[in-house]
């Protein structure tokens, strides 16, 4: 699958969801494509609120910069080589649940973004999204 | 239907998809909770870029002040009584496409809001999924 | 000519500055994708400083939305069908000096935006813009 | 050279693009004025889209606080003088790639600002641009 259109995310981020489920927790899920720009979104029902800006905000981040969102954060900690990067680009989400979407040459085509749970609920569910294109 | 979960969103976001193929136009559409909070947000293939935020803007519009974002406009006109409400609430979208959504009882349940078209195309599309509540 | 690379910026910005320089105006040219992100600026020396914003928003404007960013400013006006749209998008400008670039195939690889002089002279340097492609 | 026009950061801009390519690297590298504003930027094919913001703030951040942008960060860490100071000013970036642009008789003349690759080859970038003016 090389392209990401409503289809494929439709399927990717029902895996989501259905990951999510498993575990019991609401979460916001958000696709966007290469350059960071939206193309699905999914707040399940009773997902904090404040998960709804921060799963778009790790999606577009692991578009801009293609990488999981955490590796970014390693390397924005206090005395780190990009403290402070999350100022830029409108406002960047450095910590786990972003992650570059891949089609099978390797190619981008877009990024998924989780956030509603713990960091390592939100990266579980981002990477059954990851699984599923 | 009374709640405004991701089944229903999932539900009437497919009937405004249908409407926008049916008059071959590529849509952002946008659901949101009665505080203007996205719920469901989907980007079909090959809608303008400047849709994904306008879309959200015309949904959130029409939570924040539940009627079409039409009826908005026509009273922030030059001259009119709200002039200059778009740069309120952080930037408000006030021409056709948005519309709250009602359960059957009346009550407020969430705004949709449709760009990619000619405003006249934006609003048949919103209107569809209005219907489909 | 099909791929928006440095190359094809850097002779299309020297026919922007070179019709600029023949009117007698400094301008602000710049280049976005098609996702409208900055791939050339340039401010010729004298330009107005205002110019430096105007021109990557007319530019990123063109690329949103595939259309001369004039022709959006026809139907913004009071009145009109998409009156108030320069409030979404981070912040449209839908005056004359933007215009999409296309490939001889007609395919959109990005879009100029001008600003500096009178908005019939920026329009003229972003139509010798459009032509160098 | 003690003027920053578009002549020489035509020929600085080179000189980064030149080290960029050197060591294997697309980068967005932006030219600045001394109060900030955008004289020219370049982003070379491939480089990042999330540099293309980093780099004007880089470059940005040089030109209102005049010294290298790393000298900033030393100073922006937790427990440091000026912690926090990547919030003002529209967003700072306070790690490596920025550097004040001075005349031969030391007048501060602009700043540049590179990303697109590891803070080092930033750094490097950076500092072609600064011997060539």
């Amino acid at each position: 699958m090389s392209t990401l259109n409503l289809e494929t995310t439709a399927r990717i981020v029902a895996a989501g969801r259905e990951a999510a489920t498993g575990i019991g927790v609401a979460m916001s899920i958000a696709i966007v494509d290469p350059a960071g720009n939206l193309v699905e979104f999914q707040r399940m029902d009773g997902a904090w609120l404040g998960s709804v800006d921060i799963a778009q905000r790790k999606a577009r981040t692991s578009a801009l910069f293609p990488m999981p969102s955490s590796v970014l954060g390693e390397m924005s900690q206090p005395g780190g080589p990009i403290y402070g990067i999350e100022t830029s680009n409108g406002g960047l989400v450095s910590f786990g649940g972003g992650f570059p979407l891949a089609a099978a040459d390797g190619t981008v085509i877009g990024a998924v973004g989780v956030s509603g749970g713990l960091v390592e609920q939100d990266v579980a569910v981002a990477e059954a999204v990851v699984k599923a294109v």
